[in-house]
């Protein structure tokens, strides 16, 4: 077939892609009117979640970041034409929290940039804002145990999570064990410095003007090197990945939290559960209450103390675990937490990532 | 119906894009094939253009930054698929610099964050990417006039400009007579002042929090309240645009060039040619080149001159003008030109806006 052949081709699929947004858009509208009269929340991060897993196994052909971005955009349209009140986020625009929402809720979805986390809050407490984007863990924008504060204090659930995760990855062309140099930029070096020391000890580090640079090297000089690289940089230069999530601690600048007036119901594969507590004054109070999940073969992802803002001396546990909370599973764990802890408050459940 | 009718009609039509998103990744394979064959560039942007505006013209029931928005990704998992080098970009991550080119690109194609618009250039003169974006206006991102001066330099053409304007309108819901207060972040009333001076003499300027903040301010008490906003802010809460680009100059921090190996043929509805040109040194020899264009009716859209960095006291002057380089009228134009100035150099004809 010729070029014109072709494109002629593209122009009619084009035409039917079309066609089907617009019949997408219709039944989107009747949705919005359904969801109104029964009070449902527009934005259900479950069900998307539930529908972009099955649509991206159906389409093995297809790269799964392709059909997501694709879909954020086209269920971004379908939401949009549901919302009347726009997703506010911590600005300025170009901000961090505002790539979290794009990729939350796709560019159709009206939002508004915040200065503040409380405002935000505020704005959703308020009816003002449908949705809240917040960062939740250290971040360069603002103070971020702030937002983990209101939540405590707060009666908005967190229905969504986003990781803009830059995880670093070795890639090379031989094996690790092959690996006389390791290149790349002097941060993301002393970030995965231990895991080097350990997989690569008699390796010389060299420090390169950028972790792109230090692929571009690795491709054009293979032998013997490795660069500490994002999978996306190695990707695009066509670098193999020896080794994945090298970096010694969690990149912490990267996770926010979509939070909303309704909690979500059941629905996604992979279902997180966020409370937070107070422990009674007892001696072992916190051994006590973990064992509520450690019993039931709960294993918690994560675990953060803080000082209340209420009472000297009372701690408040942050703690995250999977499953929903209605689940059989975490309700018996509950009930035995109950027994263990002064408060006991549920700050929602939600698919272990968005977008 | 049902919400679980409805639901099962989108999982319909999502399958049925799903199913033509795989035909269209078909044939962008065998495009891509006869692309390499004949040698004919991988991205099109006149074509894209093109194809984005009838879609946008063939679906008026569809908001058309969606039809963009979702079009855009669509296209990207096309190209992404048949392009081998990375897009470079003036990093890091997060950059303005990076937005424009997912605007122009989407997140399918592969991309690689550099440092310098120096390094853009030669990654894209020797091969190691495919095409670069550079910003070419004041930006906050480096001293953005070394684009212009690589450009006169290099071999590389202008394939596609991008802009990512923040646009300042008045909002409101009265009259712009009736207007007695306009509320806004005091940098966004800085650069209207000009613009409210004349066409609302009499208001008061109340300094708010942010542009938001203002919108929000006259959506709750309309009285003889207008905002300064951007057009999507007022578009979030619903309140209607009185005027537009009312800033009283543009702004300069958001023009970004994408440049590559192969100009563009012509194509595209809106096309804009950039040329740079050296004087001859003669009394009046800019106001004779400049005839060279009114002459024929052709109207700049933009005119720089910087001191060239080849001779003292030379000047280089830097033209942008509706038309394409190979159209008759401008052919003319050039032949004028060239009877007046010692260099004229075509930097390429691209469409007025990609993405």
């Amino acid at each position: 077939m010729s070029l014109d052949q072709h494109r002629r081709e593209v122009d009619r699929i084009d035409r039917e892609l079309l066609r089907l947004l617009g019949e997408r858009l219709e039944v989107a509208r009747a949705i919005g009117e359904a969801k109104l009269k029964s009070g449902a929340p527009v934005y259900a991060p479950q069900r998307e979640e539930q529908v972009l897993s099955a649509l991206v196994e159906a389409a093995p052909n297809i790269p799964a970041s392709g059909v997501r971005s694709v879909f954020r955009e086209v269920i971004s349209l379908s939401i949009g034409a549901q919302m009347a009140k726009p997703v506010a986020y911590l600005g300025p625009e170009g901000s961090f929290t505002q790539q979290a929402q794009l990729r939350a809720f796709g560019s159709s979805v009206p939002s508004l940039p915040l200065r503040s986390i409380s405002d935000i809050f505020a704005a959703v407490e308020s009816g003002e804002a449908s949705y809240g984007v917040v960062p939740v863990e250290n971040s360069t924008e603002g103070v971020v145990s702030h937002s983990l504060d209101l939540l405590a204090e707060s009666e908005l659930k967190v229905v969504a999570q986003v990781t803009l995760a830059v995880e670093q990855c070795l890639v090379g062309f031989g094996s690790l064990d092959a690996v006389t140099r390791v290149l790349s930029k002097d941060i993301a070096l002393a970030q995965c410095r231990g895991w080097l020391s350990r997989h690569a000890p008699n390796a010389t580090l060299v420090e390169t003007d950028s972790t792109a640079a230090a692929v571009e090297q690795v491709a054009r000089e293979p032998q013997g090197a490795a660069a500490v690289a994002s999978a996306t940089a190695a990707e695009s230069r066509g670098v193999p990945i020896l080794a994945r999530g090298i970096q010694d601690r969690r990149d912490n600048a990267t996770r926010f939290f979509v939070i909303g007036l309704t909690a979500n119901a059941t629905g996604a594969k992979e279902e997180v559960t966020s409370v937070v507590l107070t422990l009674k004054h007892e001696p072992g109070a916190l051994q006590a209450a973990l064992s509520s999940f450690s019993d039931r073969g709960i294993n918690l992802i994560r675990i953060e103390s803080r000082p209340s803002r209420r009472r000297a001396w009372e701690y408040l546990f942050f703690i995250d675990f999977p499953g929903h909370w209605d689940s059989s599973a975490v309700q018996e764990a509950v009930v035995a937490l109950k027994g263990r802890c002064e408060i006991v408050k549920w700050l929602g459940s939600y698919p272990q990532s968005a977008g």
